[in-house]
């Protein structure tokens, strides 16, 4: 384990991906400030990228002295056994377990049905949004218990990895006319929400949201007129 | 880190899941041989089932100390991280990530596919079928390199999460009248099911084929009348 070398780190990114975002706050907890950071166009991927990442051609992809890193919840777990700084998973094995649970089970219920529910009318938004309201109350009730931050006081993994909660699902409920976090059913996630987006690591490092905005109605109407 | 105290050790299963079965082999290269292995009526759920694991409601489930575990990769992450015996992932972080992003490749892009192919027909089935078989080659092109396990000369992780490609599959395949992973198409995912299968800790812990095959075939007619 040692302080990162930084002039070895390279991300491909895309300024509106929830899943890169997670990854920069990461090397910003990690002490990592000065990487070679690649904008990735989406719609015209990269040759560097579709030859790092064929699998998945998919952003992030953090290359670290030569190796290569997909999957952005893999790509943590590898800066956390790599890297000082701060800790991102807790300790002991099952606090360990339970961090992973949740990040999985937030990227598996609610970002899809919450991206659904965005990109969709009738029955198809009603259902979607339903699932991930349910989801977001799951997380409501066991998840938070007066702590601060999902692991404890600090900062870590959890919340990192839900970080998109805080920051990209409410541009989400914004454009899709919907709500899904409401302060009076989640008010555990809502302050969350809030301690999260006010943290020093985390506030200078959030993407514009009015562009935000303007990207995701975009993205909306043409997935709408398909 | 220490020997498993075994007596301390629940695990809540159903004989033909290939989520409990990874578990149950990785119990086993860590030595712990004598749990408690409770069987689980998957369309009537014990109240215990449903206590433990509230989110998902479905197996396995990892009790150990008390404490609550629940996702079978997660579960593995643990037990990793809690005992010693046979080291499930590889040392080194980048061979760790390499563990953890295929394992998830492979439950995420191989298995839902393979098992939509043995339950559909037609246009649904022909689609699946595809996408099985081009994750499989991904899997074969990418992954093995003249080397026995996964994870090199010995069985791990990797091993241990693939292990239903070896086991399940082929049942899944006869069940559903179709070829996936095929020995001209595939030469070393087959030959790693052969060495995988044969391994002393393994040959011991399969279940049984015939009531397998049994069981898919009931299990593809209730899906397929719906």
């Amino acid at each position: 384990m040692a302080m990162a070398d930084q002039t070895n780190v390279k991300l491909l990114g895309m300024w509106a991906s929830p899943f890169v975002r997670r990854v920069q706050w990461a090397l910003s907890l990690k002490g990592v400030i000065s990487y070679d950071y690649v904008e990735e166009d989406i719609l015209n991927k990269s040759s560097l990228l579709l030859e790092l990442n064929p699998v998945h051609q998919k952003v992030p992809v953090l290359i670290h002295d030569g190796k290569v890193i997909c999957e952005s919840l893999v790509i943590l777990e590898y800066m956390d056994e790599t890297w000082k700084g701060i800790p991102l998973l807790p300790h002991d094995p099952h606090g360990r377990a339970m961090a992973r649970f949740w990040a999985r089970f937030s990227d598996e219920k609610l970002e899809p049905n919450a991206w659904t529910a965005m990109c969709s009318e009738g029955e198809e938004k009603e259902g979607a949004l339903k699932r991930a309201i349910e989801a977001a109350s799951k997380i409501e009730e066991q998840l938070i218990k007066g702590r601060r931050f999902f692991g404890g006081d600090d900062i870590g993994y959890l919340d990192v990895a839900m970080g998109w909660v805080a920051c990209w699902l409410p541009v989400w409920e914004e454009v899709g006319a919907m709500s899904i976090v409401d302060p009076a059913r989640h008010p555990r996630i809502t302050s969350w929400a809030g301690d999260f987006l006010s943290h020093p690591l985390i506030r200078t490092n959030l993407p514009p949201k009015d562009e935000m905005v303007d990207y995701f109605h975009g993205k909306r109407k043409r997935i709408m007129a398909h």
